[in-house]
């Protein structure tokens, strides 16, 4: 257990650095009979693709996913998956001068500290590149919830980018795919483009704020001590690249609140079913989904991969300073959104397996 | 596995309800020939306990702890340590009338949700009861980290009380024993006595924000992609009752900054050793620690057992408003503060079991 | 994870020594809503229990057990269970003179080469006292069962004391709680009785072979290739004191046979089900229940715990003679049938939950 | 955690069918910088490749085999290990046949009870195809025990094909690689030659007995109660395909001996170690390895795929007869030598590690 993998019942585990030949993972637990083809895992994987704006890398991969096992005649039959992503372009010889010099606010340094070398092109497994087996086994676990717990929907958009929050009032989910950064508010998009235009030209990087919304989530997934539902969605929120930190529902914010404002009122609905007058707890009480909306919110630190100057050493004990060339993200926290939907769906779906294993 | 159990190498598992006759956990992975005996946990747990003072809950525990296997003649044998500590002060009548209640922001309405049936008295499994024994196994973590990691540190403090924050610049860890409430300047202390005092009288309570660091702990544990030492942190610390956010480092703060300001820059110590120039990073990288402190931040709600009435439902769906008498906490983050050390501890040991088996 | 639990979806780790103040397991993972008391488990321990007769260990154990947690007015609730028996029959003098002598075919040496140290008396560790919390967990197993997958039938009865084994034409359920062997034949009990005496007398020990048979075991329990339900179970058997060899079905006797003459052939039953002419597969293919009997044979050795000298050394490298004597069983695969029991109910509990995850 | 991996701190996960586009393994929880490259995996690949000589199936595959991620520059990174083997001669339509049909003895029932369908090319999921990625894994165990505790040697050797077993008195281990069977003895091998040419040319198939010896293993390996080395080894071998019987050391022969026969002596050697004067136990005391010779036996059991007639029903609930025609091995045992020499590495390499973690 060394850490690449996630999940206990429906469990995924990956492989690849960014420059190797290819990337993959092996998905363990799906339920048997679900339709399940290429076509539901790759535009998943399109929508996290870098390149496709000047906001983002400009490596360009293919991405184009392979199931190699536990689909047949369409459908899955209940033992692993074997997931395949080929990489086309990587460019290791980008890299080549970094081999010796360990980059301000990457893993270089802990990597030797750790494991007395490193693959250094690109990163390696280090690589935000990781995240599409995410992405991959997310579109698996999307496949899941569509067919054991129909209604779901899972949604991340970026609500902060570098100082500036967009206003939760302007929100509409329509907008978010109106513009190159998830943004559910296309006005508040505008200012961003500008802004990151503005980093991206100063050779510098900029961080954000994503937030994930899964309604539809029934009462009852999680499970009440160590494996809580916001225990298992941090855990999976952290481990993306880059963030640095997880809130559920109101979060920071509940820790200045009164105990009568931050409680989420219950009234009975017109449909004879419990609904809350508010949901300061992100819809996860005591480790447990009310059935309200799942909401996340991750803060997304700006990428070290930058063309300012910054202070380091290399590997022999050296002072240096360190430029970043190579194909960079201005804002990674763009990315993250496509993956932390994806860590959700994991979550989700490990947790609806589990929940079906105890109580039927 | 069904979230009873925290750690993979080091690996602990609890039992035990609020109101039953005993609480105990089931430690898995201790290494052999540590010295242990019940007065390496018993400091740990009076620090927790509650009833100690005007802030916390009146219920008076004597938390005696009892190593019922896996030490021999004073050291550990590597074979299981099982820990019980009788209830003592159960009051199960305080709860009779929640017993068809469900209190706003309580497990309650969920577990009802997910298995038909609860344990209603004083929270059952739900209670912070439990954390007890997150505090016993993280007094046994500590021996091994002071045998196999010499030099690691852990303390925690709180540093906001609902809207009050401390001055980071006054803080004096000296002073966080001085004052009820783990703050590291009594000064702002005072505040908070009169601001608690306050929200107790007026039947109400109030979040807050607890801050644990880790100073010594070597660079290199943790793990690339899903089981970084921040991923696991973030589940550790969000297992905790009522916590709803993590930070790591700058946090939330990252997320506004650029990557210049952002990155903690390197340069070559006097002793010949690599030293950072800042920290925002909370000493992990990558998910790997850095050597540097490891910083967590965790926010905290205000309990949902206020004497304030709140709007509910009862199991036979009837509106109704909702008081909680019993005995509670104006402010819980305040004990959250041993806990929140505490899950540092088991998380810190088991990744530095983890790295043994890998790295040697 | 350091091999004091069993199971995955249903999971218990156990805790305790044959001399340490008592005994216990955590169980996690048993659904909601299930009638459970200490009426259900204390049978099983009682059927387990040594001193009964002069056939086993004369230590007197009450083995009066105690459910700490998990129950709520007389059904389980889904959280955890905790279950405590004190040790009541201590006589660690007893041991005293084998503190630093190693018993051929004990632990003694190897825990010394593994832990530096070892807990010697009674065994410490690896005592067969252990097998009581496995008991109780299969207790709580069978409840599960009997609940989940109404009909299943878990029995074990011995089948082969020293070199002499039953005929199997002879087999009668009936007979196997009519003598202190639970041999299924009782004519074959009597001339074990004269054997058994014999060994006994001459203070040495004698082997076994116990069959479990789990009958009502639905089609389909099990998993295709490493989590095969016969490999759980080669597991889960081998794990007991002083099991040698595990078989599924002809076992080690398939080896000789022809495909055809191995091969279970299929019908169609007169009330439109599948049926087999045989059950050399002993229930089990490709590693999935068929719905025929379960059927596993376990190997158990002779206790080395003799009055006849052995040849051996001490922690000091002297070369002694060692002699036994404390309470020792002339025939611990007697003890071995309810344990083996035990480990067949949580084999099938786990795979049951499994199931459900999996497959709804 | 639906049973496509094994192994707890060295651990791998397969997946991939018999007539699927590739199989393939992520390995996870490998030490860092030990060399590794495809050729260290590939000649335990071709020593279990199938097609080698009329003794077993004519499947003709390549096997090669293709390191995907974990090696940087020759050595191992620590990271995850992904391999992959593209199959390349699948002959689907010689399967149509049975898609049906259910074989007896083999999964189709089971598989279609469990899942409700499945993938009948070749037995699919179920098939012995999967067992190239246990020795492709067992090869990287087997660099990882070559570093860490050199000296281990693991050898697999058939001492039983149908009724005829070797003398064990003229074993060899140099004869064992110059006839077909892996075979200590090439006198008794002329024997089976002629043995398995009837089987073949009668259309029916044998079962067999294979022993697998690891010398040199360092004692103090293994865990005391449920993850004892010869459980784990237990479930490893049992879960390789036709396995029916598992056997330690003396096995269930040492149900009928008596104490004082089954023990094995202790003496002094002259290089003032212990040694032991005889090995029944089988390398193994109470789970942990004693430093002698680790001994497993196991018994494989005919393949059903036979060319005589066996009765069976389909489908549709019609009794049939049923020939199986394909390509089949006459006497599965023979290519189970390399896997369990494989599945006995990666039990051992991961006990390795796991003692790391604890005891240093």
């Amino acid at each position: 257990m060394s850490g690449n993998g996630f999940g206990h019942t429906f469990r995924f585990t990956t492989f690849g650095e960014s420059h190797g030949p290819a990337i993959g993972c092996v998905i363990d637990g799906v339920p048997p009979r679900l339709p399940l083809a290429e076509a539901d895992i790759q535009p998943w994987l399109d929508a996290r693709k870098p390149g496709q704006n000047r906001f983002t890398t400009q490596r360009q991969e293919a991405d184009q996913v392979r199931i190699l096992s536990g689909v047949f005649e369409g459908v899955t039959t209940g033992t692993s998956i074997g997931l395949l992503i080929e990489n086309t372009d990587q460019r290791s010889k980008d890299y080549g001068d970094i081999k010796d010099t360990f980059r301000p606010g990457h893993a270089d340094w802990v990597y030797e500290q750790k494991y007395g070398l490193r693959d250094y092109r690109g990163g390696g497994r280090s690589s935000a590149r990781e995240t599409a087996m995410r992405v991959a086994a997310g579109a698996v676990a999307r496949v899941i919830l569509d067919h054991l717990a129909p209604g779901i929907m899972i949604r991340g958009a970026m609500v902060q980018m570098g100082p500036h929050a967009i206003d939760p009032d302007k929100w509409d989910w329509d907008q978010r795919t109106e513009n190159p950064f998830w943004c559910p508010d296309s006005e508040a998009a505008k200012g961003w483009e500008a802004f990151l235009d503005g980093v991206r030209k100063s050779g510098s990087s900029t961080g954000g704020v994503v937030e994930v919304v899964a309604s539809g989530v029934p009462a009852g997934l999680g499970a009440p001590v160590y494996d809580k539902l916001d225990a298992d969605l941090a855990k999976a929120m952290m481990s993306i690249n880059a963030v640095k930190g997880v809130e559920i529902g109101a979060g920071f914010l509940a820790a200045s609140l009164s105990g009568q404002d931050n409680a989420d009122e219950m009234r009975m609905g017109a449909d004879g079913r419990v609904r809350f007058l508010s949901n300061n707890a992100g819809g996860i009480l005591g480790g447990i989904s009310t059935g309200q909306d799942v909401v996340v919110r991750i803060a997304v630190k700006p990428t070290s991969s930058i063309l300012i100057p910054t202070k380091s050493v290399d590997r022999h004990g050296n002072e240096i300073e360190v430029i970043t060339k190579g194909r960079h993200d201005p804002c990674v926290a763009i990315r993250a959104v496509p993956v932390a939907e994806a860590m959700m769906a994991v979550t989700l779906a490990d947790h609806l397996l589990r929940h079906r294993a105890q109580c039927g």
